[in-house]
């Protein structure tokens, strides 16, 4: 029996995207006088880019980045008002409630019954541990491991700092890059349950053919019964 | 024999309040045309407090407390180009050269040839990992455990995880607030040295009288000396 399951979190337990492109729409409304809200989009993604490796992921990095293209974008002349209507998004966004996805209390209620239960999350520290308390769902989980990046090298350790055989261990996730291709990679099991939005950032082209230890499902409520096969499957 | 010792980083290993202070510095003279250097002290602390509650610590939500201090003072004057010069500050401070105080690197070598050490660290993840990595000092530790608060509760946990009795743990750093009082309330032992900067937040007023279990010291290189003395007391 499968004895391990870890769970990403933003977007697979909760809505979090929705968050970040409400978030845009308000911020392409707010430089609507300036430029076109296309150009808006293409200029805030490439400072959210360029400034990932001085920033990490999460909303604080995010927010200095809207600024920062919102100077850019109007040469300066944006006013300190406005800023602060972008500072005002950030702390909306920071205490939003926690909407949970559809079905997601009652599968981790089953599966949590005879097996460990672990969350494992990219992002900011605070904003993480924030949410996964709001979210009501803590006490599903053995373990909680809040990470700045999903590589292969991550995961490595986290299997063996818990002592995980990688061939017992379930990931599942809404992103190809962070949640399931590290995961096959080191000889894990990953199901991809996509999410309705993805971040330009966490899509990936031209991607490997579809491995030994892939499973896709369109919704978490599939989730136990795969697993109940992957179980009968490997006795 | 004491097994384990931990070690707070920030302005315990490595210099990191005169960073703020060199910030809050130049911030003040943006702004000096606006207000008095006192007052956009005492407004920005403010700030950060009214604040760290949404964004936890961290240089991110620190320069978004500064622009949103630098809006308030200047009633809105404020111009792109200024709040700009804030944002690369923060840049500035998220790519410093971490400096190491003196005689940290002799006194982890040493004390790591017989002993598991540990750095226990709060803040924003992606920075104090970019920091540790930085620092040159990872190898010495077994365990890096990275959080959001030092509080009594977090440390137990820690401790727990970590299957590690408090009778024989020893935390060092340069915090009252958050490497010293939690460590004594949980039964652990802990040495203060002080750093020649404090943050306002983490001065303490009115504390309790010195405990058993806590030393103090003026340099860590005096605590190889302490950490034999433990032991022998201890047989």
């Amino acid at each position: 029996m499968l004895e391990v399951i870890a769970f990403d979190a933003d977007d697979t337990l909760w809505h979090n995207e929705t968050l970040y492109t409400m978030t845009q729409d308000r911020f392409k409304q707010l430089l609507s006088d300036y430029q076109s809200p296309e150009w808006i989009e293409e200029r805030l993604y490439k400072t959210e880019m360029r400034n990932l490796t001085t920033y990490g992921y999460g909303i604080k990095g995010f927010t200095l980045s809207m600024i920062e293209t919102a100077i850019e974008l109007t040469e300066g002349r944006i006013n300190g008002r406005q800023i602060q209507a972008i500072i005002d998004f950030a702390k909306e966004m920071l205490q939003a409630p926690v909407r949970l996805l559809d079905n997601v209390q009652p599968v981790l209620a089953r599966l949590g019954k005879e097996r460990h239960l672990m969350l494992i999350t990219k992002g900011d520290l605070f904003d993480q541990e924030s949410k996964i308390a709001r979210s009501g769902l803590a006490d599903y989980f053995t373990t909680v491991e809040i990470v700045s990046e999903k590589s292969e090298k991550v995961y490595r350790t986290l299997l063996s700092n818990h002592g995980i055989d990688p061939k017992q261990f379930l990931m599942v996730g809404n992103s190809l890059r962070s949640d399931i291709l590290p995961v096959l990679a080191l000889g894990g099991m990953a199901v991809h349950i996509p999410y309705h939005v993805t971040w330009a950032h966490e899509k990936i082209t031209g991607q490997k053919e579809i491995q030994t230890g892939y499973f896709a499902l369109e919704d978490i409520g599939q989730l136990p019964a795969l697993v109940e096969e992957i179980d009968g499957s490997s006795t």
